[in-house]
Protein backbone atom coordinates (compact mmCIF):
# COMPACT_ATOMS: atom_id res chain seq x y z
CA UNK A 1 0.00 0.00 0.00
CA UNK A 2 2.93 1.98 0.90
CA UNK A 3 4.36 1.54 -2.32
CA UNK A 4 1.43 1.79 -4.70
CA UNK A 5 1.01 5.53 -2.98
CA UNK A 6 4.36 6.83 -3.39
CA UNK A 7 4.69 5.51 -6.82
CA UNK A 8 1.07 7.42 -7.47
CA UNK A 9 2.52 10.79 -6.09
CA UNK A 10 5.76 10.04 -8.31
CA UNK A 11 3.36 9.36 -11.37
CA UNK A 12 1.67 12.31 -10.22
CA UNK A 13 5.02 14.75 -10.62
CA UNK A 14 6.25 13.14 -13.78
CA UNK A 15 2.58 14.04 -15.38
CA UNK A 16 2.11 17.29 -14.27
CA UNK A 17 5.76 17.97 -14.98
CA UNK A 18 5.60 16.61 -18.68
CA UNK A 19 2.08 18.50 -18.71
CA UNK A 20 4.10 21.69 -18.22
CA UNK A 21 7.06 20.87 -20.16
CA UNK A 22 4.92 20.68 -23.54
CA UNK A 23 3.05 23.85 -22.64
CA UNK A 24 6.51 25.52 -22.49
CA UNK A 25 8.01 23.66 -25.98
CA UNK A 26 4.17 25.23 -27.50
CA UNK A 27 5.55 28.05 -26.76
CA UNK A 28 9.28 28.03 -27.49
CA UNK A 29 8.31 26.80 -30.86
CA UNK A 30 5.70 29.33 -31.88
CA UNK A 31 8.39 32.10 -30.17
CA UNK A 32 10.95 30.89 -32.86
CA UNK A 33 8.79 31.24 -35.83
CA UNK A 34 7.20 34.77 -35.06
CA UNK A 35 10.78 35.99 -34.72
CA UNK A 36 12.62 34.13 -37.61
CA UNK A 37 11.72 36.24 -40.42
CA UNK A 38 14.69 36.33 -42.05
CA UNK A 39 14.53 35.00 -45.86
CA UNK A 40 10.48 35.46 -45.59
CA UNK A 41 8.79 36.83 -48.41
CA UNK A 42 6.93 40.61 -47.75
CA UNK A 43 3.84 42.13 -49.55
CA UNK A 44 3.56 45.66 -48.20
CA UNK A 45 0.11 47.03 -49.68
CA UNK A 46 0.97 51.00 -48.69
CA UNK A 47 -1.85 53.06 -49.37
CA UNK A 48 -0.66 56.96 -50.22
CA UNK A 49 -1.19 60.13 -48.63
CA UNK A 50 -2.68 62.94 -50.22
CA UNK A 51 -5.26 66.04 -50.06
CA UNK A 52 -8.89 64.31 -49.53
CA UNK A 53 -7.97 61.07 -49.13
CA UNK A 54 -9.70 58.72 -46.47
CA UNK A 55 -8.62 55.55 -44.41
CA UNK A 56 -10.80 53.69 -42.23
CA UNK A 57 -8.18 51.85 -40.02
CA UNK A 58 -10.89 49.83 -37.87
CA UNK A 59 -12.42 48.53 -40.74
CA UNK A 60 -8.99 47.47 -42.55
CA UNK A 61 -7.96 45.67 -39.09
CA UNK A 62 -11.10 44.27 -38.15
CA UNK A 63 -12.51 42.93 -41.94
CA UNK A 64 -10.42 43.98 -44.71
CA UNK A 65 -7.26 42.27 -43.51
CA UNK A 66 -8.49 39.37 -41.68
CA UNK A 67 -10.99 38.40 -44.96
CA UNK A 68 -7.13 38.70 -47.14
CA UNK A 69 -5.04 36.72 -44.13
CA UNK A 70 -8.08 34.08 -44.59
CA UNK A 71 -7.17 33.16 -47.98
CA UNK A 72 -3.33 32.65 -47.35
CA UNK A 73 -3.76 29.45 -45.19
CA UNK A 74 -0.43 28.34 -43.81
CA UNK A 75 1.87 30.30 -46.37
CA UNK A 76 0.89 33.13 -44.08
CA UNK A 77 3.70 33.47 -41.20
CA UNK A 78 1.93 36.71 -39.39
CA UNK A 79 0.58 40.07 -40.76
CA UNK A 80 1.29 43.42 -39.61
CA UNK A 81 -0.68 47.30 -40.16
CA UNK A 82 0.99 50.47 -39.39
CA UNK A 83 -0.89 53.80 -39.20
CA UNK A 84 1.14 56.70 -41.12
CA UNK A 85 2.10 59.02 -38.82
CA UNK A 86 4.51 61.86 -40.29
CA UNK A 87 7.19 62.04 -42.95
CA UNK A 88 10.66 61.48 -41.33
CA UNK A 89 12.27 64.58 -43.17
CA UNK A 90 10.83 68.01 -41.99
CA UNK A 91 8.43 69.37 -44.21
CA UNK A 92 7.75 66.70 -46.22
CA UNK A 93 3.82 65.51 -46.47
CA UNK A 94 3.18 62.25 -44.95
CA UNK A 95 4.39 59.41 -47.34
CA UNK A 96 1.36 56.46 -46.57
CA UNK A 97 -1.42 56.70 -44.24
CA UNK A 98 -1.24 52.51 -43.50
CA UNK A 99 0.68 50.17 -44.94
CA UNK A 100 -0.66 46.17 -44.24
CA UNK A 101 2.03 43.30 -44.75
CA UNK A 102 1.66 39.89 -45.22
CA UNK A 103 4.50 37.81 -44.19
CA UNK A 104 4.89 34.69 -46.35
CA UNK A 105 6.77 31.99 -47.19
CA UNK A 106 6.51 31.43 -50.83
CA UNK A 107 5.41 34.28 -53.29
CA UNK A 108 4.00 31.58 -56.43
CA UNK A 109 1.57 29.94 -53.52
CA UNK A 110 0.33 33.77 -52.48
CA UNK A 111 -0.25 34.33 -55.90
CA UNK A 112 -2.12 31.30 -56.47
CA UNK A 113 -3.90 32.22 -53.14
CA UNK A 114 -4.87 35.53 -54.10
CA UNK A 115 -5.76 35.51 -57.86
CA UNK A 116 -9.02 33.46 -57.64
CA UNK A 117 -9.95 36.55 -55.04
CA UNK A 118 -8.63 39.67 -56.68
CA UNK A 119 -12.43 40.57 -57.43
CA UNK A 120 -13.77 39.90 -53.85
CA UNK A 121 -10.36 41.86 -52.66
CA UNK A 122 -10.74 44.95 -54.96
CA UNK A 123 -14.47 44.89 -54.24
CA UNK A 124 -13.68 45.72 -50.36
CA UNK A 125 -11.40 48.81 -50.90
CA UNK A 126 -14.42 51.17 -51.45
CA UNK A 127 -15.25 49.66 -47.75
CA UNK A 128 -12.40 52.04 -45.83
CA UNK A 129 -10.28 54.31 -48.53
CA UNK A 130 -10.10 56.17 -51.63
CA UNK A 131 -6.94 56.14 -52.89
CA UNK A 132 -5.22 52.86 -54.99
CA UNK A 133 -2.65 51.23 -52.81
CA UNK A 134 0.90 50.89 -53.93
CA UNK A 135 2.46 46.95 -53.50
CA UNK A 136 5.82 46.07 -52.65
CA UNK A 137 7.24 42.82 -52.86
CA UNK A 138 10.54 42.07 -51.10
CA UNK A 139 12.59 40.06 -49.27
CA UNK A 140 13.84 40.08 -45.55
CA UNK A 141 17.42 40.23 -45.10
CA UNK A 142 17.44 40.69 -41.66
CA UNK B 1 6.76 6.82 7.97
CA UNK B 2 4.83 5.82 4.92
CA UNK B 3 2.92 9.57 5.39
CA UNK B 4 6.36 10.98 5.48
CA UNK B 5 7.62 9.22 2.21
CA UNK B 6 4.14 10.25 0.38
CA UNK B 7 4.38 14.28 1.48
CA UNK B 8 8.42 13.43 0.37
CA UNK B 9 6.92 12.35 -3.23
CA UNK B 10 4.32 14.80 -3.65
CA UNK B 11 6.93 17.76 -2.69
CA UNK B 12 8.74 16.38 -5.42
CA UNK B 13 5.88 16.09 -7.57
CA UNK B 14 4.96 20.48 -6.45
CA UNK B 15 8.82 20.74 -7.14
CA UNK B 16 9.97 19.90 -10.45
CA UNK B 17 6.27 21.27 -11.50
CA UNK B 18 6.97 24.14 -10.76
CA UNK B 19 10.53 24.47 -12.38
CA UNK B 20 8.98 23.50 -15.20
CA UNK B 21 6.21 26.16 -15.03
CA UNK B 22 8.95 28.76 -13.83
CA UNK B 23 10.92 27.44 -17.21
CA UNK B 24 8.18 27.48 -19.22
CA UNK B 25 6.75 31.22 -18.13
CA UNK B 26 10.76 32.53 -19.46
CA UNK B 27 10.68 31.54 -22.27
CA UNK B 28 6.72 33.16 -22.47
CA UNK B 29 8.08 36.36 -21.72
CA UNK B 30 10.30 36.26 -24.03
CA UNK B 31 8.55 35.25 -26.62
CA UNK B 32 5.54 38.23 -25.44
CA UNK B 33 8.28 40.90 -25.47
CA UNK B 34 9.94 39.76 -29.22
CA UNK B 35 6.50 40.04 -30.69
CA UNK B 36 5.12 42.79 -28.95
CA UNK B 37 5.43 45.06 -31.46
CA UNK B 38 1.51 46.59 -31.18
CA UNK B 39 2.40 50.64 -30.00
CA UNK B 40 6.52 50.58 -30.79
CA UNK B 41 6.96 53.43 -33.56
CA UNK B 42 8.84 52.50 -36.60
CA UNK B 43 10.47 54.79 -39.09
CA UNK B 44 11.08 52.99 -41.88
CA UNK B 45 13.90 54.58 -44.61
CA UNK B 46 12.78 53.65 -48.22
CA UNK B 47 14.91 53.98 -51.39
CA UNK B 48 12.97 54.25 -54.36
CA UNK B 49 13.79 52.64 -57.55
CA UNK B 50 14.64 54.28 -60.30
CA UNK B 51 16.55 53.96 -63.87
CA UNK B 52 20.38 54.15 -62.87
CA UNK B 53 19.62 54.01 -58.76
CA UNK B 54 22.04 52.02 -57.22
CA UNK B 55 22.21 50.30 -53.93
CA UNK B 56 25.29 48.31 -52.20
CA UNK B 57 23.01 45.97 -49.64
CA UNK B 58 26.57 44.25 -48.48
CA UNK B 59 27.12 47.39 -47.22
CA UNK B 60 24.23 48.41 -46.44
CA UNK B 61 23.75 45.54 -43.76
CA UNK B 62 27.17 45.56 -42.91
CA UNK B 63 28.40 48.82 -42.12
CA UNK B 64 25.59 51.73 -42.41
CA UNK B 65 22.80 50.25 -40.50
CA UNK B 66 24.64 48.82 -37.46
CA UNK B 67 26.49 52.30 -37.63
CA UNK B 68 22.76 54.03 -37.24
CA UNK B 69 21.33 51.13 -34.48
CA UNK B 70 24.75 52.45 -32.56
CA UNK B 71 23.24 55.72 -31.96
CA UNK B 72 19.60 54.39 -30.80
CA UNK B 73 20.61 52.57 -27.48
CA UNK B 74 18.09 50.97 -25.53
CA UNK B 75 15.00 53.33 -27.29
CA UNK B 76 15.99 50.62 -30.12
CA UNK B 77 13.70 47.53 -29.91
CA UNK B 78 14.53 45.63 -33.37
CA UNK B 79 15.87 46.77 -36.80
CA UNK B 80 14.92 44.71 -40.08
CA UNK B 81 16.10 45.31 -43.43
CA UNK B 82 14.58 44.41 -46.86
CA UNK B 83 15.42 44.34 -50.26
CA UNK B 84 12.54 45.32 -53.15
CA UNK B 85 12.24 42.22 -55.59
CA UNK B 86 8.74 43.65 -57.63
CA UNK B 87 5.85 45.64 -57.48
CA UNK B 88 3.01 43.61 -56.50
CA UNK B 89 0.98 45.27 -59.58
CA UNK B 90 1.37 43.41 -62.72
CA UNK B 91 3.54 46.25 -65.29
CA UNK B 92 4.21 48.78 -62.72
CA UNK B 93 8.23 49.46 -62.16
CA UNK B 94 9.45 48.11 -58.80
CA UNK B 95 8.62 51.23 -55.98
CA UNK B 96 12.32 50.20 -53.75
CA UNK B 97 15.27 48.97 -53.88
CA UNK B 98 15.17 48.51 -49.91
CA UNK B 99 14.01 49.29 -47.21
CA UNK B 100 15.42 49.86 -43.63
CA UNK B 101 13.35 49.77 -40.69
CA UNK B 102 13.58 51.13 -37.28
CA UNK B 103 11.23 50.01 -34.57
CA UNK B 104 11.53 52.29 -31.42
CA UNK B 105 10.00 52.90 -28.15
CA UNK B 106 9.66 56.47 -28.04
CA UNK B 107 9.61 58.64 -31.14
CA UNK B 108 11.13 61.93 -29.37
CA UNK B 109 14.20 59.87 -28.26
CA UNK B 110 14.95 58.63 -31.36
CA UNK B 111 14.82 62.06 -32.56
CA UNK B 112 17.32 63.50 -29.85
CA UNK B 113 19.85 60.54 -30.49
CA UNK B 114 19.80 61.39 -34.54
CA UNK B 115 20.04 64.88 -34.64
CA UNK B 116 23.54 65.16 -33.40
CA UNK B 117 24.95 62.17 -35.75
CA UNK B 118 22.92 63.30 -39.04
CA UNK B 119 25.80 64.54 -41.02
CA UNK B 120 27.54 61.18 -40.07
CA UNK B 121 24.86 58.92 -41.19
CA UNK B 122 24.08 61.53 -44.14
CA UNK B 123 28.09 61.70 -45.63
CA UNK B 124 27.65 57.42 -45.14
CA UNK B 125 24.66 56.98 -47.88
CA UNK B 126 27.31 57.98 -50.78
CA UNK B 127 28.84 54.80 -49.77
CA UNK B 128 26.17 52.65 -51.12
CA UNK B 129 23.62 54.66 -52.85
CA UNK B 130 22.94 57.27 -55.22
CA UNK B 131 19.61 57.86 -54.55
CA UNK B 132 17.79 59.87 -51.95
CA UNK B 133 15.42 57.97 -49.30
CA UNK B 134 12.00 58.71 -48.45
CA UNK B 135 11.12 58.15 -44.74
CA UNK B 136 8.07 57.05 -42.79
CA UNK B 137 7.42 57.75 -39.37
CA UNK B 138 4.30 55.18 -38.40
CA UNK B 139 2.50 53.62 -35.69
CA UNK B 140 2.30 49.91 -35.06
CA UNK B 141 -1.12 48.92 -35.25
CA UNK B 142 -0.90 44.84 -35.20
Amino acid sequence: MKFRLITLALMLAVSIASVAQEKKSGKSKKHDSAVAEKGLIKISVMYPFSEGKTFNMEYYETKHMPMVAGFLGTNLVKYTIEKGVASGIPNQPLPYMAIGTFYVKNLEEYQKAITPNRDAIRADFANYTNVAPMILVSEVVR
